[in-house]
């Protein structure tokens, strides 16, 4: 089999749905939040923990496994999931977004894109066709298509041609790609202006992939031209496709993407911060490092099932940290993960009851930033 | 209750026993090898982790806890047990071993030790006495007699002097240690001269400690010396009572020390090699980051039931060390505390049926240092 998405229900009030996603390794619920396994590892994390904390699908990353250690490793090895021991499905990016970060080591033409290995400063070229082939080898359930992300701010003109391009590359990606399990998304791009991104959507669309990723947001601009931007390609997708929009993880946004649609998201943010000493509440983050917690016997959160909150407080956690101990950056990752786990299945079901809107006041009420 | 130790068997043609070990958190089966858990933390591992498998007892470090957090801090948050969230028994060392090891920044009189912390160069003072006042604030179950750690090589005659102030630290300690639960051990010292070892045992046994450290080996002196400083000391110490080879983990000198009569052991040696990439053997050890295992998809050790060959390659292993990736600390983490405590079990089951002689040879057989 290959993908298949069901909505089963929709919000009365605004674009949120709740939807059922099949892959090859099993069901996710939607909407879900998707930790990152940049390495072939969701930092820290054995893939059992992540499994029984509620994970359903994790990405990794394309360009870095590549590198290193090879994608023919790994399809030597079975493919990422016996190589990681991840038994759930697997999102990959197309390397497109880790690329262009290279800037000044890489050089874009209409073929793909060269560029030097930031770990050894070796030359590389990854066309479309390449990074299918890659995505391929990796035996992930999603695969993305390879899309140029531009940098924020952008002029309009360098955005129009650029939304072109990954249109362009998309049709390559999608003649290349054929694998017996393995589902093509298509990214749509278009910077901050909306009309670029009804095109972009409209374009892609009209290519038919199973589903659709939302790319070159959650770069530096404001968080209400984002929610713009969804509006603006959301309406453009097909109804009964997935949609994903890549690179955002704070519940504020999570909220506010499934209000306008989007039934997909990752992020590094709450691994990432975890990892320097900052929890995830629902009253906003906390700097766990911070001398006031020196002394504080009580967990992370009140309430919170999570393993780090069921048996060690934050003054303990703060010791780990101080003292430079990996232990801490264990227990905040599983914090931060299980929190936003948690804070996905309340949304799903506020959709399931149909009071998302009622959901997202109370949110804000107690939320800050 | 305090400690209650009882020697359950003798080998028929070694010092070896069998022993079982019940303090006020558990019963330990004896030989045990017992993890190092410096800062309040066995490196990479959660203590559910750790009590899965197979640790009894773990190891603190009382000059570590002393400085960072604090031992007031800890006995605010109800001792070591509940802080780091331990339910089994810990032994915490006297502080002076990592007194001693800082060199330049201590300065020794008969009171006690001046040093400067390693972490802020603040000056301190512990004495025997304050050794015990804040391993009883730790709340161990077993707290060790503050010693003197000569440095190896040393003249007869430092060590002569540095035995005797252990000695009389020894009493001093004995005099000040005063816990419902936490039972307090003497620390035989002597250096390389078996007749200081034997009058240093000798001595100590006189104070009628409920257990017994032997210190001030495993520091650079070769192992038939070693061997030949237990041969002196163990005949001295009483035979109901527990004894405690310190710093001591490499299989080889585990199986040594337990023909010689001894029953506790604790070393960094496993978890810290572990943490470089080394991994422990049956046939020795393996330095897992190597390229020969680039592609090696099997398990670290066939048929190892740990959690770490249970589910993943060397070449996966390989693969977190080469990205640096917290995950691969854990799993060789895992793997070589799992593989002692095995040995460990082995070797009991040996002593059960009176065959440890036969183990050793064909360990020895097998083993390539």
């Amino acid at each position: 089999m290959t993908l298949r998405f069901t909505v089963q229900k929709t919000a009365s009030d605004s674009g949120a749905r709740l939807g059922l996603l099949e892959t090859a390794h099993g069901v996710v619920e939607t909407p879900v939040f998707m930790p990152v396994g940049t390495q072939a590892t969701v930092k820290t994390l054995t893939p059992h923990e992540l499994e029984a904390m509620g994970a359903q699908i994790i990405l990794s990353n394309t360009y870095h496994l590549y590198l290193r250690p090879g994608s023919e490793l790994i399809k030597d090895a079975g493919g990422l999931h016996p190589f990681m021991g991840w038994q759930k499905s697997i999102l990959t990016d197309s390397g497109g977004f880790q690329v262009f970060s290279l800037g000044k080591l890489r050089k874009i033409t209409e073929m793909g894109v060269e560029f030097r290995s930031h770990l050894d400063g070796s030359k590389h070229f990854i066309s479309p066709e390449k990074s299918i082939e890659i995505q391929m080898e990796l035996g992930s359930d999603i695969a993305m298509a390879f899309d140029e992300c531009p940098p924020y701010p952008s002029e309009y003109s360098y955005i129009k041609q650029s939304a072109d391009l990954t249109y362009r590359w998309a049709k390559r990606c999608k003649d290349r790609h054929d694998h017996p399990y393995q589902a093509l998304f298509g990214i749509v791009q278009g910077g901050v202006f909306p009309d670029l991104r009804r095109q972009s959507a409209e374009q892609l669309a009209e290519l038919d992939f199973p589903g659709y990723g939302i790319g070159g947001l959650s770069v530096g601009e404001p968080k209400p031209v984002m929610y713009e931007m969804l509006e603006a390609a959301v309406p453009a997708l097909p109804q009964d496709k997935p949609r994903y929009l890549m690179g955002v993880g704070s519940p504020d946004c999570l909220i506010e993407g499934v209000l306008r649609g989007v039934d997909m998201f990752d992020s590094v943010l709450p691994t990432r911060i975890a990892r320097h000493g900052t929890v995830m509440t629902r009253q906003g983050n906390l700097t766990i490092r911070d001398q006031p917690f020196a002394r504080d016997f009580e967990p992370i959160e009140a309430g919170c099932p999570c393993y780090t909150c069921r048996h060690f407080s934050r003054a303990y956690i703060r010791h780990l940290f101080k003292a430079r101990e990996v232990l801490g950056l264990r227990l905040a990752t599983i914090h931060n993960l299980v929190f936003l786990f948690r804070f996905m299945e309340e949304i799903r079901e506020a959709i399931r009851q149909d009071r998302l809107g009622q959901f997202r006041e109370q949110f804000f009420a107690e939320y800050a930033g």
